[in-house]
């Protein structure tokens, strides 16, 4: 077996830039601050990079360059945007590339020179420990931080678990990832010492591991901490603001596929694990025995997605899966699981795995209690037509039983799905994907979905579906 | 249309004892009276009668009559008893009968005589308003109210009560018929002073009416009295005891049916309503036409009753359907409706309709929180086995899929059944029924059933069960 210092050689070397790429965008990020500090100057402001090009721990193929724009105290907010979208407009145009504007908190100037992105940050200019007016501002503290504490002999080990991470799908503090963020590495990294050593440590980690680099908290605020940060399932104090949790986008699987890839790699190092596999696709065979295996009826609901950055898209293609559980359950029809897919751009797809999707023709439904007399007569008088049986008495309860209107989860689904979309809005359904199924949405079955398998990227997140990863280490 | 009148003295001429039969059972009853009398006072007992025979509102074909001997209040609970059977069984004897030991609150003598059956209660002698020591000594305040305030001319009234409630199966406060008592008949006509004035005033009875002949209360503590009452339907104080609720074995059930009784023969009154009518039963291609409507599955589990008063038979057989149900949603299948019948002596019935009957064959459980490690480490290793997918993540949440052990609430009633009797009772299944499903019984499903038609009895029930009544008025 290798060791891991062998091991870790060899993927540097791979992952490591090359010269010709450093030089290319080390030149265009110097050229970029060069033209923004001379425009900036002119509203007694100041850029900054940020991000992993100013601590050497990027990877190859970097195409972004986060630059802020850090301007007076004493702008209003409004003048602050006003200047920060003139700036960066011309800063842009000097360099012959070409801008949009972008919305985070606050409006910002997206450019686009020689391939590469350049996004261009206005924010407050701050002395050390002041109060952040926007959480932009706090950028600048990130910068500082990293560069008094992280020395450059780190680099490579940044590089690393961030490779790592990349290649299994847990890198990105983004919706859709819910995991690491750079800023995250590069704490973790300057935390442990080195890469090998916060991965032996992450083989320890137990939820709710609390690290707290520059011993903001004392050891009995631990348990505040563990309140504070409640749903949370790692604890990182941000060394700029003790009351801030950087691990806090994690989701729990990241957490556990991490500790489960840090034992791995741990146990028995191998360089594979920091390059994507080739991922399986599910067949249209194998659909077929997993069905007919778990004995369930799968129905997909599918649509186009809206046309929204992915972090707004993920988390609503989510409430909504959730309210199409919640909304079947009502009418008694029961998942086993549920999840969504999307491409982002062509297909989204809901998929809910039924343990009850068929009921009866009939249907039992509860009254109020026999002694609520006028709550009883009303019930009496709505049921007055479509009772089959009743009212009759259980307990103290009036029943009646009535045909039941939707006998399959599938023709409900079709039901609660064919409306406008405020209806949607009300029924729970966020407002884009609303608006996309009010506008056209089909509902598939077995035979549907298996055709859908033609699309290699569903295929894949099918298999998973039903190959659902043992994250327990 | 034929006036009340008309029709209750009709009725009448149906109703009342022969001349012949009343002379049997008084010359019989006069004989046991002073019999009993006699041997009583060797004690310093005396003998009463009591029930329907002391106020001359019994009904044809009457074949019990209640002896109540009343001791001395100095006379302890053990002489009272041991006297009480001695005497007894003498007192039988003497009349040529046939005697053996019932138990209700205490053992008592029951003697055959002339094929009459004759209950010889021993209980308490008090004095007016004295406080009773064993139920039974209420009996003697009764029957001293009665004498007092139930008029000769009221005795026709309470007869076609009785009769009207009989034929409609709603006479008894035994546990199956959870109806009108015989003392709360003679109660209510003493009350309305007429049966057509209670008719009239039952169709107007709203839930929870309360009735105190006495004024024993005031009217503002009727609210008090509801609660007191809480889960009781009608409140008919006793005379003799104002904390007691004479209707309290009342269901709901018998309360609305006779509610909708009264207003069917005010409104239409007709002498057929006083006589118990031909039952249809349920044929055999009814049940396979109900079940096709319904899309239901019905199971049954058939045994052998216990040989025990139906007292107690009822409640039980009523328990151990509920338990059922409650075992089989436990593992997620779902009954729309459940019931029992039994002819008390060869065959009882436990009918359990299904909702939801089977399942995938795949069970997804749910495990602990993801912040409890130590349970999650309990969870992950019992599952180590038997786990198909997972242990996974949803929400917060440890899950694990495993193949379903029970995909049919069949099989799952059948391995739940299939118990000794120590363990079908830790199950909540009462005792007496417990013993009997340990010593055999058979799971029914559509053609096990529908050969148990051929039961008139158990085809009269099914045909009661698809066919539910409407008892809202």
């Amino acid at each position: 077996m290798a060791s891991y210092e062998q091991i870790l050689k060899r993927v540097l070397i791979k992952i490591k830039p090359s010269e010709k790429e450093e030089k290319r965008i080390k030149e265009l990020s110097n050229r970029i601050l060069a033209i923004a500090n001379e425009e900036a100057a002119k509203y007694e402001g100041k850029a900054i990079l940020a991000g992993s090009l100013t601590r050497d721990t990027w990877l190859p193929n970097k195409n972004e360059i986060d630059v802020f724009i850090l301007f007076p105290k004493t702008f209003s907010k409004e003048k602050l945007e006003e200047v920060g979208l003139k700036l960066g407009k011309i800063i842009v145009e000097r360099l012959q590339g070409k801008w949009k504007v972008e919305y985070a908190q606050h409006p910002y100037i997206r450019g686009v020179i020689n391939k590469i992105q350049v996004d261009l940050v206005p924010c407050y200019h701050l002395s050390p420990g002041e109060k952040i007016i926007s959480a932009v501002d706090r950028t600048q503290f990130h910068v500082d931080y990293l560069n008094k504490k992280l020395p450059e002999k780190l680099s490579d080990d940044v590089r690393l678990l961030k490779q790592l991470l990349k290649a299994n799908g847990l890198y990105g503090a983004d919706s859709k990832t819910s995991g690491f963020s750079g800023y995250l590495c590069e704490l973790l990294i300057i935390n442990y010492g080195s890469f090998i050593d916060l991965l032996k440590s992450a083989c320890q980690w137990k939820v709710k591991e609390i690290i707290d680099i520059e011993n903001l908290w004392k050891q009995q605020d631990y348990h505040h901490l563990k309140k504070k940060f409640k749903d949370e399932i790692l604890i990182v104090i941000d060394p700029v603001d003790k009351e801030r949790n950087v691990a806090s986008p994690l989701s729990v699987e990241v957490f556990y596929k991490f500790k489960k890839i840090a034992n791995q790699f741990i146990k028995s190092p191998d360089e594979s694990i920091f390059f994507k596999q080739k991922e399986a696709k599910l067949t249209p065979s194998e659909f077929d025995k997993y069905l007919k295996n778990r004995g369930t009826e799968i129905i997909a609901v599918v649509f186009k997605p809206p046309k929204i950055v992915p972090d707004i898209l993920w988390p609503q293609l989510r409430k909504a899966t959730k309210r199409l559980e919640a909304i079947l359950r009502e009418y008694e029809f029961v998942t086993l699981r549920s999840d969504c897919w999307t491409d982002e751009k062509n297909l989204a797809v809901i998929i809910l795995e039924m343990q009850v999707g068929e009921l009866p023709k009939i249907d039992k439904i509860k009254g109020p209690l026999v002694f609520d007399e006028k709550n009883a007569n009303n019930f009496a008088k709505k049921h007055e037509k479509d009772a089959i049986t009743g009212p009759f008495i259980e307990d103290v309860y009036w029943f009646v039983e009535v045909n039941r209107k939707w006998t399959t989860a599938k023709t409900k689904l079709i039901d609660s799905l064919s409306e406008k979309e405020k209806i949607l809005m009300d029924k729970g359904i966020p407002n884009y994907i609303a608006k996309q199924i009010a506008g056209g949405f089909k509902i598939l079955s077995e035979d549907g979905l298996k055709k859908l398998l033609n699309n290699k990227e569903f295929a894949i997140f099918m298999k998973k579906y039903f190959e659902k990863e043992n994250l327990f280490i």
